[in-house]
């Protein structure tokens, strides 16, 4: 066992601090990963103040990593020593379920070992995420990840950029389609810049003028305010997919109206309480709400490949570590262009 | 114009009583149909008693329709005088939007012309329904009826037949997927008929033991109790494929919890209020809550034929239109097996 410095809550009320944790000696399959950058991911904080319950103290937070590998195991041959990798919301899953078998991973039916506050596949084992100097992984779960583009940017693809990518694929998302983005923050910028590279149509509907700025320079081609009730009825029946990735307390319904006959709206945020739904707006229009959590091992890699060729990453502002507390303080705010992300150099 | 006897609502709150309506003459593209059976679909009654707003009186309900043409127009060479037919919940729509070119003229974008309490193409004639001895259609919007089934137990497949068999299809449910429907109605036990046809396995749901029985006879593979937290807890994440009939006030969360990672359920009954969905239960298996409304001409036209290859039909309770009234209220208290079919022979 490897002793490493990461940072930990150690209860739901209580500030990050600094906090050693053990880390495996590699294994066959193993690749030792030195942190370069861990995105800071809204579930992070959810996990950290116990929002979603299930909390086991102290958690060590951060599933957005990317490093350089610094041990590999004997069975290894994808990775060697300095190669740039990363590592996304989850660390192993069964194998051989029916999800895992379609490369679905993070539905694992046995359970997905999560990059944090999860079991290790053994079922005992805690999980400690990226706000850590090192992390060991089975190599199946590592990602590879291009040096073309700026590394600290490249780091929330692995969370905000997979869970924005996946549903535009799996709902099959193409150009010409009207799509639109609800909730301008770490996913939502990403979903702006992924959808609009498909070709898509991208409209960001907003509370907030203050936003229309933004909009633009991610790439959206219109924006829109919601709080007008004659504009909401204009926009009515015109998009074939919303991305809604606000994850406080709203109405489903007022987006719902905006699909045209056959349109999907996808929840990537999880509010705390349900929301509630017309039975007409899905029945008057064969309308989708569906839900999306990240996405498999397979198609990460593929979204980072995708990213790298089409030069996407996020915006982002980096911090050292002993800035972690105010950053989340911050990112309640929605302070934040778009994601933290914590140079782990200032771990040392 | 020719006056024919049919049974209206002439307010809210009063029994449909005997009325006099006028039917076109015939124009070139027009069937004239003697009606033989209609059946009473709960939309009859939600729309007689204004329950979903918007009901204009005297109101003539009811578009499950089977009859024999009478008299076709000079460019009618589809149909022919004696031939059976049907009419279903539409009879126009505008012919040249996108949904209708695709055979969904059930969501057309310049406004369906539903079989009653709706507006012709022309958006002033008023349309009246089946409850009554003759009704003259557009030929795109009559079907064909074979003669190979018992006529009365056909007509609310115009209706209960299609709303089910479309999502069905629309979804791709296929042999072996494992399928549940709730409420054991019209509706329900139409689609446990035509999901079973299909070689689904399939599952009734109910909060009553006494359905038991019945689902079995209507081929249903298993009976489950929706009562029992321990019932539930077990199913959990078991089907592919979810049909919801009910249109009461319910939860929808608790048979969410019962869909396979991808699975689908859809919302066939529209309760009056929304009701509340958790963004958790869609999100942990990217499961899907769509609604959809009965089907295309086309569409249509398939069911018809494929459930006269599968001696598929309603079960129903034959009356005279002067029980009509009785009928609703038994209707209303879930006291039909499944459907009430009107003998159109009483009228006259």
């Amino acid at each position: 066992m490897n002793s490493v410095k990461s940072y930990a809550a150690k209860s739901a009320e209580k500030p990050l601090e600094p906090f050693q944790i053990d880390r495996r000696e590699p294994l066959a399959d193993d690749v030792e990963i030195k942190i370069l950058y861990c995105g800071v991911c809204h579930s992070d904080i959810h996990t950290a103040r116990n929002e979603w319950a299930g909390t086991t103290y102290p958690i060590v937070p951060g599933h957005e990593i990317v490093g350089k590998v610094t041990r590999v195991g004997s069975d290894v041959s994808r990775f060697k020593v300095g190669d740039t990798v990363g590592v996304g919301c989850f660390v192993d899953s069964c194998g051989h379920c029916g999800n895992c078998k379609e490369h679905n991973e993070q539905y694992c039916e046995n359970g997905v070992s999560q990059t944090y506050n999860s079991l290790l596949q053994d079922k005992k084992t805690i999980t400690y995420g990226g706000y850590s100097t090192h992390i060991v992984v089975t190599q199946k779960f590592v990602l590879n990840i291009s040096d073309k583009l700026p590394l600290e940017k490249v780091a929330p693809l692995l969370c905000a950029g997979i869970t924005t990518y996946s549903p535009l694929k799996h709902w099959n998302v193409k150009a010409g389609d009207k799509v639109a983005v609800v909730g301008l923050g770490g996913l939502g910028h990403m979903a702006v810049k992924i959808a609009a590279s498909m070709g898509a149509d991208v409209t960001v509907l907003s509370r907030s003028k203050d936003k229309e700025k933004d909009a633009a320079k991610l790439g959206a081609h219109h924006f829109e305010l919601t709080t007008d009730p004659d504009n909401m009825k204009r926009m009515g029946s015109s998009f074939n997919f919303i991305i809604d990735t606000v994850s406080a307390e709203h109405d489903y319904n007022q987006y719902l109206a905006l699909l045209k006959t056959n349109g999907v709206m996808v929840l990537l945020g999880a509010p705390p309480k349900p929301s509630e739904v017309s039975a007409f707006q899905l029945i008057g229009g064969r309308r989708s709400l569906v839900g999306s959590l990240v996405g498999g091992i397979k198609e990460t890699q593929e979204m980072l490949d995708y990213c790298a060729e089409h030069n996407i990453t996020s915006d982002i502002e980096l911090i050292n570590i002993d800035q972690i507390n105010e950053a989340y303080e911050r990112t309640l705010a929605g302070d934040v262009h778009y994601r933290f992300v914590i140079d782990m150099a200032s771990l040392n």
